[in-house]
C-alpha cells in the first residue's frame, strides 16, 4: 500500500507512522503549515522522519491563514487551559482544517498515484472536533473516490481508539515519545496546562506508561 | 443568503456572480491562485468585482503547486489544442483542484458564518473533470455539512446547464463577456485554439449571441 500520512509530529500521528511502517506501507509524510502557534510540531515531524529515512514534505498554507480566522491556534486569541473535552476548547478549532488538509493530501496522492491518505483522528477528538468524526471522514472518503480517475481512499485507522490506546500501541512499536510535540502553546517546553497537554498526560497515566515529556514547572 | 462564490473571472463564474446578485445574495468572491498558467483570469476577476463593488479575495495556494504536478496548467507541459471533450484535455486537469478550492472556501465561510459556497461547474465540464460532476459535489456537500458546528452548504447551480445556456443567461443579465477570461494559454489575447477557447466560441455560436472575444488571428 502506498500511503500519504498527514503528519503533525504529534503523538497520535507518530504512532500511526510507526504502525504503517510495521504494516509494510510505503509512506510519505505531509506536514501542514497553517501558521499554527505550535509550529514547532513541524520541526518535530521533520526530525522524526529524518531519523527513519521517511520522505517528509511541508505544505505551506500560511498565505490562506487570514481566511481561517477565529481560532486560538492561528491568532492572538489566548490558548484555553483546562480539560480537552471542555466547551472552551472549541476556541482551538481552525475552521475546516481537516477538509483542507485532506484535500491537499489527496491532490498529492493523485499526482503521485498513491493509494490512500490516512490521518490520526481518534475517539478523544470527537467531542470538540466535528472534522475528526467518522461521519465526516466517510463523506470525505466518498468525495476522494470521485475527484479523479485515479481513486484515492481516505482512512482514519485510529477512529475507534482512545489516546491511551495509542500510547500503549506506540510503546509496543518503540515510538520515541519524547521526540513528539503536542502542546498548543508552542513554547520551549510542553506547558502542561492546555487541553492537549492535559490529554497527553492523562493518556500516559491511563496506559500505565511512563511519560517522558518535560512539562514547564507549575 | 450569504454566499461565497469561487470566482475565476471566467465566463461561467461571472454569469453565476450576476445570477447571485440578481437573486439578492450577499456575495463575496474567492479567487484561487494555484500557479495557473492563465492567472490573468485573476486580474479579470478583480476588475469585474471592483466594477460591481463586490468583495474579492485571492487565496494564494502557489506554495503547494509543486505537490499537484502533472497538469499543463501548472507546469511546462504544453496546453493541448482541440475540442474540449477530447481525451487529450485530461492534461489540463489539476489534481484534486476543486476539492482544495471548495475546502478553502468552506473554511472561509465557517469563519465568516456565511451560509454557502457555490461554484460554476456546468454540464460541459462533466466528461473531462470528475470533480465537476454532481456526485462529487454531493459528497462534498455532505462533508461540508459535517465539518463544523456552523453548517455550510455547497451548491453548483449550473450543473444541469450547458455553456451555451450560460451565455444566454449572461446575455439577459448584462454580463460584460468581453471582460471575462477563459483561455488556458494565458497570453495577451484568447488563443482561440485551446479546449476552453474552442468551448467558449462554440457556446456563443450555439446561443446565437455575438462573441465579443478578441482571438489571436490564426
Amino acid at each position: 500500500m502506498r500511503t500519504i500520512l498527514i503528519y503533525s509530529g504529534g503523538l497520535d500521528s507518530t504512532v500511526l507512522l510507526y504502525h504503517l511502517r510495521e504494516a509494510g506501507d510505503q509512506v510519505r509524510c505531509l506536514g501542514i503549515d497553517y501558521g499554527q502557534r505550535h509550529r514547532c510540531e513541524l520541526e518535530a515531524g521533520r526530525r522524526i522522519c529524518d531519523g527513519l529515512g521517511i520522505a517528509y514534505r511541508i505544505a505551506d498554507l500560511t498565505p490562506i491563514t487570514p481566511l481561517l480566522a477565529g481560532s486560538s491556534q492561528t491568532s492572538d486569541i489566548p490558548v484555553p487551559e483546562g480539560h480537552y473535552t471542555a466547551e472552551s476548547m472549541k476556541l482551538t478549532v481552525v475552521p475546516n482544517r481537516n477538509m483542507i488538509m485532506l484535500a491537499v493530501a489527496v491532490g498529492w496522492a493523485v499526482s503521485l498515484e498513491y493509494d490512500r491518505v490516512v490521518f490520526a483522528a481518534h475517539g478523544g477528538d470527537h467531542p470538540i472536533y466535528p472534522d475528526c468524526r467518522p461521519a465526516f471522514v466517510e463523506a470525505m472518503q466518498r468525495a476522494a473516490a470521485l475527484c479523479d480517475g485515479h481513486r484515492v481512499t481516505i482512512a482514519s485507522p485510529f477512529a475507534a481508539k482512545t489516546k491511551a490506546d495509542l500510547v500503549e500501541l506506540g510503546q509496543a512499536l518503540g515510538v520515541p515519545f519524547d521526540k513528539t510535540w503536542s502542546c498548543y502553546q508552542g513554547g520551549p517546553l510542553h506547558c502542561g496546562q492546555c487541553g492537549t497537554c492535559v490529554e497527553r498526560r492523562e493518556a500516559f497515566e491511563r496506559a500505565g506508561v511512563a511519560d517522558p515529556t518535560v512539562y514547564t514547572p507549575a
